[in-house]
């Protein structure tokens, strides 16, 4: 540990102005699925490599045919491993804004309870907070020791939040510049406030936008209404149907590659301790709303769902306008757990619809994006390695977790560039990522940056 | 009919005019649903207030606790009846713009096809150029004989399309000035575009917006998915359970009040020989949606409806957002026939939402108007003349109907001035009121004006 000390220091010393520089990047609204922030997606991108080339790192912004990605390079001792470190620079949009309590691009530190600060914005945690404490760890080991403790590649993106569309096919034609040894994958959560951990479990996600078309143009409900089609009933029969009364998805195949948690993982969950109560509590509810006779944590860690994230039709406004809509829509996301195959479950859900509609009736369907679930080792080294420098920084037995949200990114570099990926991140799960009043605790900032340069340590001993 | 002619012929030398006086009245946007609008719906009543001074009438804006109202007074004959006419001012608002092919405040005459013409804009039809053609049949009346056949008192609301919040009140308190010997009501349409109409039934309206509550804040659908209630999926199966597989509403005591239509009344409806085909095919449907085994007529003149008039929850711009929204909401109105309470309707549909919510989420409700159905006669000697009046000037024998609409003053004539009311219009089922692209046709707006006079002129024959 004798190089990890002065690093550590340096960035205690430091923490005001890495604040500074976080709160910077914030203030770009770089909201990535509305095409009028394009200008400032590229912003956020310009100016991550601005600040990666004051640290020594060889950095571009790299065009594809969406958002660009970042890619920087920066050299090792010999023989010491090559890192590839993943983030996103692209934020969720900010709507509804009337419920922000602050400016979401005008991020401060807030004292919420004595000795508790919080840095507020959008991206604050979900993902620019999260991956500056990599560039933090960086830029302190190498303000130190003048180099880094092995050759790292950063490659951060531009379009995370809208399914990474230009993500493969610029994996694939840069193959050779981005393979290393492992990847470092930053965009996930501690257990809680104190308590580190490691994901080894994702859930993947299929996301489908339906859009009920009935007649050819908005009607008086008084004169066609009994007799005109209704899209918005329609819409709300066929994803009532989704769910049996135990929770289930009756979609014909939706559980084709489920596979049962293995009992002793189960009951190391179980040993976790955390209850409907508690987890939902927070949030205002109590009842687990999935499949029923299953634990809370493998309802969000191993069972899959079928969520509606979005839904519209007919007159929305103030007041009242009695009206029969030409059409409706859902957006709706499945999240997949162990073999279950996206584009089969793309397929069954368009079937599923399909054959419930009215025969003068019509559908269209959008697809956003679709990635497969990822199951990472339990007890490689590098995972050993990496709890320990967790837990040496935290003071606290680092777990090992999985999580309920999608990280597709991982898949791609198992399947693309054969490498497989350590799931490190220090979000809460009350940080609001893509709702109003995002946050990221100030100890998940500073204590984030060290257990990085700790982790580094670790892996390069 | 001595006294008549002079007058049809006034109206037909007048007609450019009458139509710039229209255009006048429909450029003012009076929506009375958007309180942004306000300040162009006091313009719309002052407008016309100028405009019935001009012809003589004794006219004011008279302010309620919501819109105004436009009262005005002209003196008949010693010993000739006393008529009211209703008609309002306000219009529907006009989202979604980009589908007007024409600027909906800025209204043209437009030659569709040879010889016939149309004039476009919101409130052409619904109800400025109705509530017009009378106006103008007592300007031309008034220009050839100094004098109006009877007396008469003009009603123009300002709310008719938010429910007439301010009516019932504002008839109570005026009921001595407004109590005529019967009402003349011209928000109602022809059977087709050459045959006259008037109608006896006219079903009834409850309209509620119900909110699902769940999660305190939108949570992501990856952490909380699987466990977290969601507003929408409970949304949707709650409104999914309204209807049953044959179309009946399933929510107990409905259908209380609701009676069969006579024999000879559904034989006289059979006759018109109204297939879907026809009905539904302009709007590029075929299938009837309501109770099974109920002909086309009786689905939209004599059964009651559940209809979802708008819906909307999560994210609903462009692209995806993986969002588990804290709430959603419907629009949901129920057209009544016959006996139906509307109150105990509404009950019922609260009820019917509530058993069904899970313990840990919430709903709230927002009240949107109510009224019973209207039943009148089929051959009072007011219809009888009228049908004669109607006849004379279309050339073609009138029809009594019933309506799928809602026209709730008709029931407060009834039940707070002791007032029957004849409802006579000229608007065309295609005239895409409360749609974009609304029109009149200009043979109503001409033949409309006639029928009037002749009405006139035969009630006080």
């Amino acid at each position: 540990m004798s190089a990890i000390q002065p690093v550590l220091d340096r960035l205690d010393a430091d923490l005001d102005a890495s604040l500074e520089r976080l709160f910077s990047f914030v203030r770009i609204p770089s909201i990535s699925t509305d095409q009028a922030y394009a200008p400032d997606v590229r912003r956020a991108a310009e100016w991550l490599v601005d600040d990666l080339k004051s640290i020594g790192f060889d950095a571009s912004v790299r065009d594809t045919s969406g958002h660009p990605m970042v890619v920087a390079h920066h050299e090792g001792p010999e023989g010491s491993p090559h890192v590839l470190f993943y983030g996103h620079y692209d934020v969720q949009p900010v709507d509804p804004l009337e419920l922000w309590e602050d400016d979401p691009f005008d991020p401060k530190l807030k004292e919420v309870e004595p000795g508790r600060k919080i840095i507020t914005g959008r991206g604050s945690s979900d993902d620019k907070g999260q991956l500056m404490l990599f560039v933090e760890a960086c830029r302190a080991w190498k303000a130190v020791h003048g180099s880094l403790p092995c050759k790292i590649t950063l490659l951060f993106e531009g379009e995370e939040e809208t399914g990474s569309p230009s993500l493969k096919p610029f994996l694939e034609a840069n193959k050779e510049e981005l393979k290393a040894d492992f990847a470092l994958v930053c965009d996930t959560s501690m257990w809680d406030r104190d308590t580190p951990a490691i994901s080894v479990g994702l859930r993947g996600l299929v996301g489908e936008e339906v859009t009920i078309h009935a007649a050819n143009r908005d009607l008086h409900s008084g004169h066609y209404g009994g007799a005109a089609a209704n899209p918005i009933r329609i819409l709300a029969k066929i994803l009532a149907d989704i769910h049996d009364e135990n929770g289930r998805v009756t979609i014909p195949g939706f559980y084709d590659g489920v596979e049962e948690t293995p009992s002793q993982v189960k009951a190391s969950w179980d040993a976790l301790n955390l209850t409907p109560e508690k987890f939902l509590g927070e949030i205002g509810l109590s009842i687990p709303s999935g499949e029923k006779d299953r634990s809370l944590l493998e309802l969000v860690w191993a069972r899959p769902t079928a969520e509606f994230n979005g839904i519209s039709g007919g007159y929305e406004g103030e007041g009242f306008k009695t009206v029969i809509a030409a059409q409706a829509s859902a957006k709706v996301s499945f999240r997949l757990v162990h073999k279950q195959d996206p584009e089969q479950i793309r397929a069954a859900f368009r079937a599923f619809v399909e054959e419930r509609l009215p025969a003068d009736c019509s559908v269209t369907f959008e697809k956003h994006g679709g990635s497969p679930a990822i199951q990472l080792s339990y007890d490689s080294p590098i995972v050993t390695r990496a709890k320990s420098a967790l837990s040496d920084e935290w003071n606290k037995q680092a777990l090992t977790i999985a999580m309920g949200g999608s990280i597709p990114i991982v898949g791609d570099f198992q399947k693309l560039l054969g490498m497989e990926s350590l799931l490190v991140g220090f979000a809460l799960d009350d940080d609001r990522i893509h709702s109003p009043n995002e946050k990221y605790e100030l100890s998940s900032f500073h204590k984030g940056q060290r257990s990085w340069a700790r982790i580094l340590a670790a892996l390069t001993a």
